[in-house]
């Protein structure tokens, strides 16, 4: 049987890769890339099967880039994974915690490690471009007295040692994973969709938007707003609902949605994550 | 007279800083900070008058963190001011684009400026901390081969020169900036009211919540959703709308809400910006 070739943005080791491995098991081949845009393109090209993107973080909000290139390649979501992100301090083999000067990391990643860093005011964080990344980099540079912030993933990637575990902030601190591919598939038990769509600016149009579900029960998942690339006062909404874009009562509300926006599509319907 | 101390994040010659110029003039003494937190902080311990913080980019979205900030500290916003965002690549002067091999910036500015480097192949781009700080770097390094992705104001900042303008990908590409204060101030001319609430996650919550504006014809500017930390399956909104929470019809919009809501806060009231 052939292995699904799975496109992450990020090194080995990454949060991403962590998510394929919750969704997917060990089976699957992750292909890093430098770039969501560069994951998506894969598909595309057919060089990958699917891809898997972070959509959301508790903390830190939607991925708006995953959202646009959703849109633009007209792809689909086929799954989604919850993952839990602990954050952990990584080093060289025999570096100790009392050794560490520096912390690598990317910057969201040490923002979430304020109040570890309060209580170490002797490390000092320093921006990179990637978690895992970083900790590939100090292994390779055989540093003595740095260390990198990622998780556990990228320690075993890299033959690296845990010196400080769940350095976050918030255990709060969830990331949403998409499993985007090329064409519409829907898994057995799928009961979750995501829709995007468009209201003009005009005083109670998301409010008659919402009745379209209000009015048939239906509960929604998420909603969230921006504005909508290149169309000043115009609003994109991101909307997830519980229930089936083919199946009643789910299509006759987007029936009459349809008759509200002026863009409206349907991203995908998948299988709800299980509550965290 | 004694100038307004305003502290904002960044380096000099940021988009804070911008963006303060633009708001207040250039009689401002602004005081750079490394994070949001000092600069809530200097306004806490009254270092500072006011801060001015970034709360939402139209590609990137809202700031969550500056939310936070501001329900933690029970700060008030007293103004807005919408700034766009536009990237310069900037050298030492003398350095020409055709000398530039590498371009220092943070990796949200990067990622706003692909097809430049799309165009440019030879100009490998580079993360780091921060815009305007990447070209006090290479302007304090003396490099001949090096540029920064910055807004016009760093160049000024730093003496340095403007090699290329307008770069970004987007012209769409806004940033809104609020300006804090300890205590309530309403400036005349407020008409404009950003609020936070939450629902419990049950079926047309939402709905409901919206129905207290959208009876009164009230207009929303902004809505968006976050999972509320530390409260799974329980939403954080924020809202901004056209009223004042103390006259009619916001006053009872606004009362009606609270009947809905576990928790609301007004988080200010102040005249909006003009439209872009």
């Amino acid at each position: 049987m052939k292995r699904l070739r799975v496109a992450i943005q990020g090194e080995r080791g990454s949060f991403s890769e962590e998510a394929a491995t919750k969704l997917l098991g060990s089976q699957t081949s992750v292909l890093p890339c430098a770039t969501f845009a560069a994951a998506f393109s894969l598909v595309r090209g057919r060089r990958a099967d699917r891809c898997l993107v972070p959509i959301e973080n508790t903390l830190a909000g939607s991925v708006h880039e995953n959202y646009d290139l959703l849109l633009e390649h007209g792809f689909w979501v086929e799954a989604e994974v919850n993952l839990r992100i602990r954050h952990m301090l990584i080093a060289r083999r025999g570096v100790a915690l009392r050794d560490i000067k520096k912390a690598h990391s990317h910057p969201v990643a040490l923002a979430q490690c304020r109040k570890f860093f309060a209580r170490h005011p002797k490390i000092e964080p320093v921006t990179a471009y990637d978690t895992a990344g970083s900790v590939k980099m100090i292994v390779e540079q055989g540093s003595r007295d740095a260390a990198a912030v990622a998780g556990r993933a990228a320690a075993a990637a890299y033959g690296a040692r845990i010196v400080a575990r769940n350095i976050e902030d918030d255990r709060e601190n969830f990331t949403r994973f998409l499993l985007i591919s090329r064409t519409a598939r829907q898994r057995p038990g799928a009961n979750k969709t995501s829709i995007v769509f468009t209201t003009k600016n005009v005083p109670g149009a998301l409010f008659r938007c919402l009745a379209t579900f209000a009015l048939r029960d239906i509960n929604l998942t998420k909603i969230e707003s921006r504005p909508w690339r290149g169309r000043p006062w115009e609003y994109l909404f991101y909307l997830d609902f519980l229930g089936r874009p083919e199946a009643t009562p789910g299509r006759q509300a987007l029936s009459h949605l349809a008759e509200l926006t002026s863009f409206l599509r349907v991203l995908g319907c998948y299988p709800r994550s299980r509550p965290r």
